[in-house]
């Protein structure tokens, strides 16, 4: 029974149903809700906000919610919200298909933000006060402090930041979280700021609980309910071959002496490609390796099962449900090897630089200078946003950006000739893999860059293409980084008006 | 006499003519060159090397070399180096005329890079071993240790990296620059990292002497020559437009209480626009300033001079000629008040966003979304680099971008529909300014910002111009970041066709 998880007697005078409490929110309200990568949200609450909305619009009445998160939510917080369009403003990061399709019809507000950067400028004051913060928690201790759910993200600003606070309470949680946690709430306010003294990391330098002014708590709800928990595609021979040679190059860098056998700390982007990489690890030659994270998937946690790796540490927890079993099934032995941090400190630059953390994230698409979109589709529409790739991809020992090298079935290429939005630049981005082969950015000019990644990384469908582009620009304007100006996003306008980027 | 600056017997006995010198420097050879926007770069040795080169081809032998330095140097380096095609390859700031030429046709491979990932990307070994490292200093201990010239920037590194090294000792500079340097050589390699013991902008972590194995140094070459000093520009309307702007919005946070009286420290970019921000601090209602930037000019000078200043700590000193005259009349009251680091640590992110750094930077041009251009000239020619303005951009407190709103006598806009280059995504920047108004970018989506910037920004010949591709953008994709694909960089081709971004 979830009651039985609110150990302190004041808050749990304060349960309610998700309707009741729904009662607090109103029209025109900033609300931070936690959730972070499809772990950590609230599971009843947005629906009975969503139903108020419906309702108000139905009457003819506005009603609509600004919404800060630590990242993407999932169908039962976005995606109830969206389809009752009660969303004017979300930031910093999403993914859900409802709410993208109302980002892209121009009905929510997106900001899309470097997740590094959301709770620092929240305690700088840049977004006033929110109205209410929900967060969803595993239990409550007799003294109300507060056992975080399968991540943390931005909680701890959201409730320090926040006028009034609601808290789900959801039995369907491991009571083994309790611990797993690692709340620093210390970064502060310049010019009165510490260095986070993170050396290792596994350190652990915070709480295992959250705090909050029980005062500031107007509703308790019940939940029991999953996180949402997608399946990850088995790797295919793509993924398995950009995984090999991501691994064959740090494997020549251990014999070269550049890296230690242990590697440095991993950092691995959310989806299938990401994913196969870790899943390549589990037969590399590399032992007690370790991860520095932002979300925790199956293929590190396989990782941490098969004793290859050390410890990993995260702000969230993202598993399949096969791996959220495994998960719960060996909580015990993964509580001393797993740490859970507020994003701010997951993603901190100054934690990625010390640590020399190993970026490898995914995109939608490369340029031949090195230039790298992660979020949009065509240039104009989000797909799901920045997230803490920038976080990584700045600061890392390495950055690695993987990606198969077409996608719909070949009518796109991922290496075109102008990124048509640029989320890393080319003074950021290290390595380019896709399935042909990988580019080495490291020490080069653009033109140098534009040769390797031509000719190692582009399907070989477009390989003349992108010869010719370059044949071309370097004909048309200046030498340090040649271009065709009207012809540069032509290969998107080209796949928007014919659904392919090849010329027929 | 330059001679008597060499305290140690054994360096003395290296002391030989930079042709002499200059003998050691081959074909091929990566050479690591001091210097920091126009301060601290040799002064005899690059021609000589320059004459070398030119004697080679005249007999049609290649010669060239690689140079990393600090950031931009001055005709006497850059400049001969590059009128005798003695360079294949150039990292990771320069804004020489000749090497720009020589860049944007083709001839040099430049690589342009954030500058706070020069040093550690040497000491993880990006770059390999250089062949010599070539200093410019104020004069050398009995124990042999350097005391650095006007500026460190890459300057541990550089020796630390080098197989051998050849120092230019240089007359001209003040011999009270002693003790004015903090060089920190203790940043090292994960995964062995500590924090860097930063936690107020003068605080002094190193030691004020550079050291070098006496064993390494190949020779040592006598010089009595200034800096590249370069007058500002007295501040115009328009500057004085920009910097009123910033200091009005400065005053207004800090009587919303959301900084303190004294501001936090300031970064300030280099050129008259960022000079002139210096220089309205002058007149405006804080005091008790500090500074922690990458190069102090005079605008920064003036404030320490002049009291509004208490402390500024920066890689390098960039005077205007009766500015250095200040600055070496006052060395005795200033030396307590200026301390010159490693740009490793000037541009740190981790001390950077520590502290809380304002930073203020120009720019060549932003677009209607807010993100920055600061490299090229329509879009494939380069003008100077990225220098440290990511560093800055990225990690700052505030993050600044100020221009006049047009160039060229009005025939270049600097806001556009997209800007040709991409150094600073709308991620990062947070506030634009030119002389018509400034915008406001935090927490705001993309479309909210376009508003902004084209109705608070742009200049009026262009405004009609901008609200008309917005609002066709709106009408042709989709609305999280409006654009139309093939006319977003028609301005620029324009300009390139007919000198004219509006068209006639």
């Amino acid at each position: 029974m979830s009651i039985e998880r609110i150990k302190h007697e004041g808050l749990r005078q304060k349960v309610m149903t998700a309707e009741q409490a729904a009662e607090f929110v109103k029209d025109g309200m900033n609300l931070a809700i936690t959730g972070f990568t499809g772990a950590g949200y609230p599971k009843a609450l947005p629906t009975a906000i969503a139903n108020k909305a419906k309702a108000a619009h139905a009457k003819g009445e506005k009603f609509t919610i600004g919404m800060v998160t630590g990242a993407s939510t999932a169908p039962e917080c976005d995606g109830v919200l969206a389809e009752a369009d009660a969303i004017h403003f979300r930031s910093p990061f999403q993914s859900d298909p409802t709410l993208r399709n109302n980002i892209n019809a121009g009905k929510t507000a997106y900001q899309d933000m470097h997740l590094s950067h959301v709770e620092q400028q929240m305690r700088q004051g840049f977004y006033g006060k929110f109205d209410i913060t929900i967060i969803e928690a595993a239990g409550i201790t007799e003294d109300g402090k507060i056992i975080c759910a399968m991540g943390i993200g931005h909680a701890v600003e959201a409730i320090k930041n926040a006028e009034a606070v609601i808290i789900e309470i959801n039995a369907a949680l491991s009571e083994g979280l309790e611990g797993m946690h690692d709340v620093y709430a210390d970064v502060g306010l310049p010019p009165h700021r510490k260095p986070i003294p993170i050396t290792g990391p596994f350190d652990r330098i915070g709480s295992p609980y959250l705090e909050c002014d029980t005062d500031k708590v107007l509703a308790v709800v019940l939940t029991n309910a999953g996180d949402r928990n997608s399946k990850f595609a088995e790797p295919d021979e793509v993924s398995k071959r950009i995984a090999a040679q991501v691994i064959d190059f740090l494997d020549h860098e251990v014999k070269a002496g550049r890296l230690p056998k242990s590697l440095l700390p991993l950092q691995s982007g959310v989806g299938n490609v990401a994913n196969a990489v870790m899943a390549g690890l589990l037969d590399a030659p590399f032992d007690d390796l370790t991860g520095y994270t932002e979300v925790l998937q199956d293929g590190m946690l396989d990782l941490i099962l098969a004793k290859k790796m050390k410890t990993a540490s995260a702000t969230a927890l993202s598993f399949s449900p096969d791996a959220l079993a495994r998960f719960n099934e060996n909580i015990e032995f993964l509580k001393d090897k797993i740490i859970l941090r507020p994003m701010e400190i997951s993603n901190n630059p100054e934690v990625i630089r010390r640590l020399g953390v190993i970026g490898m994230n995914s995109m939608i698409e490369a340029d031949i200078y090195g230039n790298v979109n992660s979020t949009h589709v065509m240039g104009t529409k989000m797909m799901n946003g920045i997230g803490g790739s920038g976080d990584f991809t700045r600061n890392g020992f390495f950055s690695f950006y993987v990606s198969p090298s077409t996608a719909k079935g070949g009518a796109i290429s991922a290496i075109v000739p102008m990124v048509s939005h640029h989320d890393h630049t080319e003074h950021d981005v290290m390595f380019i893999v896709t399935e042909q082969g990988m580019a080495d950015l490291r020490g080069k000019a653009p033109r140098q860059r534009a040769k390797l990644i031509i000719e190692n990384c582009s399907h070989p469908d477009y390989r003349d293409m992108l010869r010719d582009y370059y044949d071309r620009a370097e004909k048309a304007g200046g030498l340090q980084t040649p271009h065709i100006l009207l012809e540069a996003l032509s290969w998107h306008q080209r796949f928007v008006e014919t659904g392919d980027m090849r010329i027929k």
